[in-house]
């Protein structure tokens, strides 16, 4: 197969406007300010960390931005084999100047200050997204956000509900939730009204998905009336929830979260198999990892009892992708969703992709998002992805398959632009 | 590598006479007599309903075919790109002189008039069979098959064991084996010897395969006889067995069954890892998936028992092909046999076959089965399967290893064609 | 990619000398007296047996080398694809004058021949050494090997503790370890006093490692010393354990040795996921094999417990592989070691390399050992993985990241070379 083939598609591919379907952007401050928001990416700070910085140096309080960049770089070196780390050159390449194959000690410096020259321009924001191709991105928004004072069109609300489905016995939860929904609930049906609430609030703000990530153990099942109205009275006795009946809660939350998407009609978005806080003395954000023993089929009761919830799946271990492409090739409300995390390097998105385009119907992929917490990151992220895209269209289709160019370039824009307008369609 | 090799390795792939070593063929009905029995296929009916097509419309009682093919074509476009799709095409091509890429709504009546000029020639099963290179077909039969009317030489009998194993608390099961053996069997050791008459029976006319598809959780023991009298006699007082009684009963037949194919020299043909019906309202045969929980661990005592019993084993899930891979170079007992069903994909086959050539001695290898209801299924699945091996063989073993290319097809022809003989031998 | 960019990056790593970090070799006795070593590596055994050689025939007490050879020979046919096949084929010709593809019935006498003139030349151990580009080689150790009569620079010891930690319940066992430190114990505080004495005796030596064996349901944790004492008080008794006590009494060790590779400062080298004995009618050390659910979160507390031991982690199954690179990547004293057994086949070690070398830190992870037991074996299953090597730095960094080939070459004499002194530092 030849490599000005996987160019020409590449190039058509570059050129589709896109949606991201899934990030931690905060819409008030959605772009970098100075480089240390760029290392501070946790990719960064926990190879660093991993590599041998101890998280101290990193997370000191009060730390100068420019301070932290100088702690890191010389680690850096360690982790120049890193996909991340390619991500790091190629938007240094693409916003800020940069020209050498590494960031050293002697060239850090110019970087800086040349990042903070683009990084301050008053349209920056703007540049960034027009630059990389963005139309719209999707938050990952709080149960009580305010969702206010920004432009809902271009960042689009998303509620988050691991909060609610995992710390509801935390009084600080319960509390934040009557506090936005102005609904004192001590009971399982109040409860669901406190639900209903944050759904009509999010639905009218224009979110398009409910979203949670699930440890790998979870099994989503429904529970009676009668046993959620005995964990509620356990917690309004003041009375510590046991482990077996702190399951039993979150398996109740996230059956009435199920219910509230059906009648909402949101997308409910699982982002399954993550193990929190496994490595409790790793740096911010980089403690958790995932337990390969897990399996959709966890989710059969789940599935079966919600016809009318599409539920865009995300799976931590490429070991479970297979079953992913079966669950949606199978089941009408299940479709794959981007390569997230731990799978998101090259090798895993390549045997991932491949089994995906050749086995779920292509209306039920979403090919890619950001995760991204700034905006810089789109490009090199969706740089990588259209790089494995375009691979594996010329060679199982184009090839294998002997599809005109044209056709694979439509396929790809299926999975990159259009699935996410189909799956998580903007609300009249 | 050059893509001429590989085309080399293929044309001569092409050449080889097939023994199909499992279908589920009906020998009295073999080919297709219009488009809608090549599209009622599950691939086909579960993938468009996947994309949205619901069931009723689908298995409307007493559906024309015509009418069938109608509802089936509009929701196609959303599957073209699926690997099941292009076998589709790839039989249309070779049979039924369609030219175009895609099956639309404005050509799918000519195709569906000239399929039926094709599946109408009188001796059209006589031609399939001959330009798909195949010489004989293995069956899936049921245990009370009457095995006759139908050349055995070219559709060869196979004692399919599912419902004995899984179904024997139901009476209707226990009526069929009594009928079909004429054993009125309420103990284990008459169960037994019906089991011995069936063997007796198919073996006779020409079985050369016992074969079961088990669910992800089942692991095979041997029960004491003590045990399994209580079981009979708690099902001759009319009572419902326990889920553990169940699970032992099946047990105790399945071990009787490994007797018996130990005894008759049947190899017992193990599909490993399916969950049925875990999305309930799913179309006919579009209801299973799988639990990649599994391990072929849960086979180690049945392989030790029984060392004169071959297992050619088929996993559900590509994750437990290094298993497979694993247990085959250890056991002398175990066989690797084809890519089943949701492994079934060339993302999923390369890998699978990739490592088999690799570390599996080439004897006890089975390339590849149709699976297929329909024998115009052949030609474009095992044409999937040759591309895989053809460019496996030229990368792997004529590149890497520098091997002949005779040297490299005398290998696919073993895997492809020899080994079914070794593996399922004639019987004299 | 051009088949010549592979080539040249492969030249290059060809050129790096080794220190091969794990290895069964005996310093006493450490390369093959005659070609019947070499067909008695167990791969060679294994699957002959596997392929229908009875093991009565391979392991006759007593037999003659040559006439061992002789009855391997004709079995040699089956399975000729196999990769371990292409290592025997590679190190006779690059040993023995061999010129032919394979080995049959008319020629292995000749080579049988050939062989023993070889490998009787006086300094044949340090020819092969150096013509493998071999300085060193790790040995695999018993807690009672005297470590004397050898050249611990060129044979660096290694604890192995696999007896230690699952055969503390034999009576030989302890005896053995109370012969070699001249400690009686028998409670756990003296049993930690002994495995005290143990590091003392062999980090003197040199050891650069402590390492193990674990099966896949082995979980690491702390045992108080109330439970670990009434453990030793039912051992003095003379009374069996429970199986569930033999399980503390492994965890117990397990964790007494991780306190001492800490105090030591002896990396742990973890290999994980072994079932022993699951086929026990199997030729001697083809025997094992493995279950895939497993995951590296049961070593959570572990890692977690003991940040300053650098855990080297060889894991069976393939499907661990991303679990391995992702607590790589997260817990900084975790890292990647070499391709371990049913996973060391070039299609596995593609997979998993090319996931290790994008996103674990390149100073975390060690390619390759040879797990040998003769020197010989070293050039081919080097030989293998640099190939494999080569390819992934020329697709994933010199073609994907535009990397040039210096760059690409010096990532790999990381990973082939300096990591090893890194992670396995020598003791000044």
């Amino acid at each position: 197969m030849s490599q000005a083939l996987v160019n020409r598609i590449l190039a058509e591919l570059n050129r589709i406007r896109l949606v991201d379907p899934h990030s931690h952007i905060n819409p008030h401050s959605a772009a970098s300010k100075t480089l240390a928001d760029i290392l501070g990416y946790h990719y960064y700070t926990e190879l660093a960390h991993s590599a041998g910085l101890p998280r101290e140096q990193i997370e000191e309080p009060g730390i100068d931005p420019k301070e932290k960049v100088a702690r890191l770089v010389p680690w850096l070196r360690d982790i120049e084999n890193t996909v991340q780390y390619g991500w790091l050159i190629d938007l240094c390449r693409a916003f800020f100047y940069f020209e050498a194959d590494t960031i050293t000690k002697s060239n850090w410096e110019g970087l800086y200050d040349r990042a903070i020259e683009t990084l301050s321009q008053p349209d920056w924001e703007r540049q960034v997204l027009e630059r990389s191709g963005l139309e719209a991105v999707f938050l990952t928004n709080d149960f009580d956000d305010p969702l206010t004072g920004f432009d809902t069109q271009r960042y689009i609300p998303c509620l988050r509900t691991d909060d609610l489905v995992f710390q509801m016995t935390n009084p600080e939860t319960r509390r934040r939730l009557a506090a936005t929904t102005n609904i004192e609930f001590d009971n399982p049906l109040e409860c669901e009204q406190a639900i209903g609430a944050l759904f009509e609030r999010f639905t009218r703000a224009g979110a398009r998905a409910c979203a949670i990530s699930l440890p790998p153990d979870f099994e989503p099942v429904p529970v009676t009336a009668t046993v959620a109205g005995k964990l509620f009275a356990t917690i309004r006795s003041g009375s510590e929830l046991t482990l077996e009946e702190r399951r039993q809660l979150s398996q109740f939350v996230f059956w009435k979260l199920a219910e509230a998407c059906s009648q909402f009609r949101l997308p409910f978005d699982l982002m399954i198999g993550v193990n929190r806080r496994v490595y409790e003395a790793g740096v911010y954000q980089g403690q958790d990892l995932f337990d390969g023993r897990c399996s959709l089929f966890q989710y059969r009761r789940l599935f079966n009892a919600f016809p009318r919830v599409m539920f865009p799946i995300s799976v931590l271990a490429s070991g479970m992708n297979q079953e992913l492409v079966s669950y949606s090739w199978i089941f009408p409300n299940v479709a794959t969703n981007g390569h997230w995390w731990y799978s998101n390097i090259p090798a895993y998105i390549e045997i991932d992709c491949r089994s995906r385009l050749q086995a779920v119907p292509q209306t039920k992929q979403i090919g890619y998002y950001s995760d991204m917490y700034k905006l810089e990151f789109a490009l090199p992220k969706f740089g990588m992805y259209r790089q494995v895209l375009a691979r594996v269209l010329a060679e199982d289709f184009v090839v294998a398959r002997a599809w005109s160019e044209e056709r694979a370039v439509a396929f790809g824009r299926m999975v990159l632009r259009d699935n996410v307008e189909r799956i998580f369609p903007a609300r009249r």
